[in-house]
Formats: C-alpha cells, structure tokens, sequence
C-alpha cells in the first residue's frame, strides 16, 4: 500500500515535471509534489492540465517563504512572489504551500524572525481567500545561516499558532526535525495542525549539507516511530518522500522510483 | 584585556602541548584548555609540571563523556575511562571536565540519553571526590548522529539539574547553541550551572562539518550578546577559542595565536 506516497520533485532533481509526472504513473504513485522552477519551465497551465490529466493529485508546491531581507522594497517584494506561489498552488490544485521561512539577512536572527511572523501575517489573507494552506516548514538549525531562522518544532508550531488552523500549520519532516528532545511533545501539541508529513533518513557520515538526506531506512531516523506519531495527531494526508542527493540525483529516473517506493515499503509504512 | 581568553588546544590542532603552551606564553594568553591525547602524548606528570611552570591555568580538559554503547562491558570501560580524565584533570589542575555525550550506538535516541544520565550519575560521586565539575557540552543538532545527542542548553540544563551544582554543570559553546530560539532563556536558566563558555564562529558556507569552525567575526553568530548574556548569569570564569578549521590548523601557530586574539578582542570583549 503506497497510497499515501507522495513523491517529491526534488528527489530526481534533473528530471522534468513532465518526466516525473509519467514515472509516478508508470510506478503506481498516486501524488507528486512540484517545485515552482520546475512548474514554470513547463508552464503553468500545462502543468496543471498535465497533472491532472494524470490523475495525480498534488501533495504540495515547493515552495514559499524566504521573508526576511535588509529593506522593506525586498521583503514587500518577497511577499508578491509568495502570493504567487499561492496562486500557482491554487492552479495546481496542491492543498499547501510549503515554506522554507529565510535566513538573517544580517546577524539580528530577532529581527528576522519577527520578520517571518509578519511576512505570514501578510499572506495569510490572499491565502484564505484562494484556500491554500500555508506550511510552516521548520528547517534543521545546521540550515539556520542560510535557509531558514524557523529551526524547531516548537518554533513553528508557535508562530503556526499566530493564526487560525483552516490557514496555517507546519510541515513535519524527519530529517530537519528527528534530532529534538521535545520530538513527541511538540508533535502531540501540533494536533491539527500538520500540514504535510516529509520522510527521507539521516545517514553517517552526512553526504552533504544540502545534500545530505538519504533514502529511508539507509540512516539513524527512527522513522515508523516519527509516523506512528504523526498519525497519532490525526494527519492522514500524503507522505511526501523528499530527497535531495547528488548520488540520486545522478541515477535513472525509474532507478531512483523503485528505490523509492521499496524503502517507503520498507520503512515507513506499517 | 584578554585576561579570560583561553587557547583550547584544538584550534592549532598539528602543535604538541609544548608548543602551545609555549605559543600562550610568548602571546600573553594566561589559560589553556589542553586535549587528552596530547597531554598523554606529553606524559601527565611531565604536562601538569610543564603547564604549571610557564604559569598556565587550566580552564577544562578535553574531553569525557562518550557514554552511549551497545554493551554493559562498554559502558563501564567507558566510565572508566572518564574516572582516568578526572584524575587527569585533577593532576592538572582543571577546574573541570568538559563531557561530549555521545552518540547513540543504534537509532534508540531515547535509550541512547537514558544511558548518559546513568553515565554521570556513575562519575559524579569520584568527580566529587576529586573536587573535579563535570560540564555538559550540548552540540549543535547536526552532530546528533555521530557525536552527542545531547543537543540542546535545555536538554543540557535539565540533565545538569539531576545533580549538584558543585559537580555538575554545563558548557556553552556559541558555535553549538547561537540557532536555539530559546538561547536567552535558557542562559538566564542556566545560572550557577555554567562552567565553561567557548567561542568561534559560523560562516557561511560551513567550510566543514565537524571542522567547520572560524574565527570570531567571520560568521554569523552574535557574539558579544551571547557573551553579556552569558555574563549576566554571573560566570567569571575563562572564555575559550575553541576553533576546528582545516585552514588555521595548516598555517603557522604564532599566525593562529596572533588571529586568534585579534579576533577575541574585536568581538568578544567588552
């Protein structure tokens, strides 16, 4: 059973949305999560027609976020482009925007977090409107330089919080988050608020930074225990598998989809 | 004023004990924090003596803790092994012991934490004995696989606070905890349990994983708020540049030494 199993674009990287969305179907997976660059280099419309066309639903679109910036010009102009994101996931029939919140554009990690939660505060109005959720994805703190000042569970789940359900929650994914002490606390607290679930494993020694996620079950995340406590919130949504990898990436597609779906099998899956 | 400023033995990781002691001496650096195995390199009587003589203090030895093993027979060598550093620390007379957890030997992280709380709590009783603190070092997130999965200043306090505050404390490294949402707070928790303070920097790009360490005001990290902060909780003690970077360890240790306090100076220092 690998209804759940959502294959994330990023995972075959070099692959285009065209190509991934026919070895999803060849390989039986039923939702495919799209990056935007990848959306617009097929065209928007096409894209949504052809995945439709498919019969594949999409899980989320990849991604939003990257608030802070040194002047209001840029962050005003980052918060456009979010409302774009919005509406392309509109288009696209994703439920989701995932976001990837943004570093300190200085060293004042204060100050851009203040900027994210108005950043969200900002969307969250187009957001409602085009019925899009918004997914606070928390990053590993390894990240918090260059990607994102949101590192913690915790941390999303507050600023989730800030505004009602219907629009905002957080994005679960294992290898940003399997490291917490607070882990199963704050993932109990996220009741209802887990927007989308991200497997993957954490190997030794870490094949990269940005690249360093492997294929489930090839690491030390104690993967069915972090599922079994996210169904215990209740999220019975899509499980997207969500790799990045150079190793991977450099593989046949259809290579990189069997191994997909037999570590999902293997180790995620009850 | 560098009077606190201590040169941890790492940051010029290729020079023996000696050297580096004598390198303290001819910079006007008044504390080092040696590395066992230099020091048993050096032989311990000959390193305590040697230390001594050129008027060195001693802000902690590196390192304990590594308690996690799949074994009971592991587990007691290993303790064994951290009785051998306290009494080394005593011989050099280090205030104090600086414990990296370990990691866990399989992916039970929870059993892998349950196993260092039993570890200290069998030293604490010899550390007492010796008048030797135990301090807690929680690493950065991304070293939860391979080197502690003791990775955050509240898990560390709390696990601190199971035992006496004469004997058991924490460490705060900058480099480890500057991405912590809860920093500030748990500084101001942390008072009367902080034991060491250690300074570097986070650069972005990371020039490497376990040796990704620059020099202060070379990355991100707001060091002198992190510093007052920690001043506020009433810490006296020594201010060590602990510094893995693949780059200062090629280049001359008198270059080293020479950034190394320029670089204190500018961004740590009041």
């Amino acid at each position: 059973m690998i209804e759940r199993l959502s294959f994330n674009q990023i995972t075959s990287k070099h692959a285009t949305l065209e190509d991934c969305a026919e070895a999803c179907v060849r390989h039986g997976v039923g939702w495919i999560a799209p990056w935007r660059d990848r959306v617009q280099e097929a065209g928007l419309q096409h894209s949504a027609r052809r995945l439709r066309d498919s019969g594949l639903r999409v899980s989320s679109l990849c991604r939003g976020g990257f608030f802070p910036a040194s002047t209001e010009a840029e962050r005003l102009r980052r918060i456009d482009d979010n409302r774009r994101a919005i509406d392309e996931a509109e288009e696209l029939e994703a439920s989701s925007v995932v976001l990837v919140c943004g570093p300190a554009p200085d060293r004042d990690i204060d100050g851009a977090r203040k900027m994210v939660a108005e950043g969200i505060a900002a969307l969250v109005p187009h957001a409602r409107g085009r019925g899009i959720r918004l997914g606070i994805e928390p990053l590993h703190p390894m990240f918090a330089a260059d990607r994102s000042v949101i590192v913690t569970l915790a941390e999303a789940l507050d600023l989730a919080c800030q505004f009602d359900a219907a629009t905002v929650g957080i994005v679960v994914d294992v290898f940003h988050v399997w490291w917490d002490p607070r882990l199963y606390f704050e993932l109990r607290r996220a009741t209802g608020r887990i927007l989308g679930f991200h497997v993957s494993d954490w190997a030794v020694p870490l094949p990269g930074n940005v690249t360093g996620r492997s294929m489930m079950g090839d690491g030390v995340i104690e993967l069915r225990r972090i599922r079994a406590a996210v169904d215990e919130t209740g999220y019975v949504g899509p499980i997207e598998v969500e790799i990045m990898n150079e190793k991977i990436w450099s593989q046949p597609l259809d290579v990189t989809f069997e191994q997909t779906i037999q570590s999902y099998r293997d180790h995620v899956e009850n």
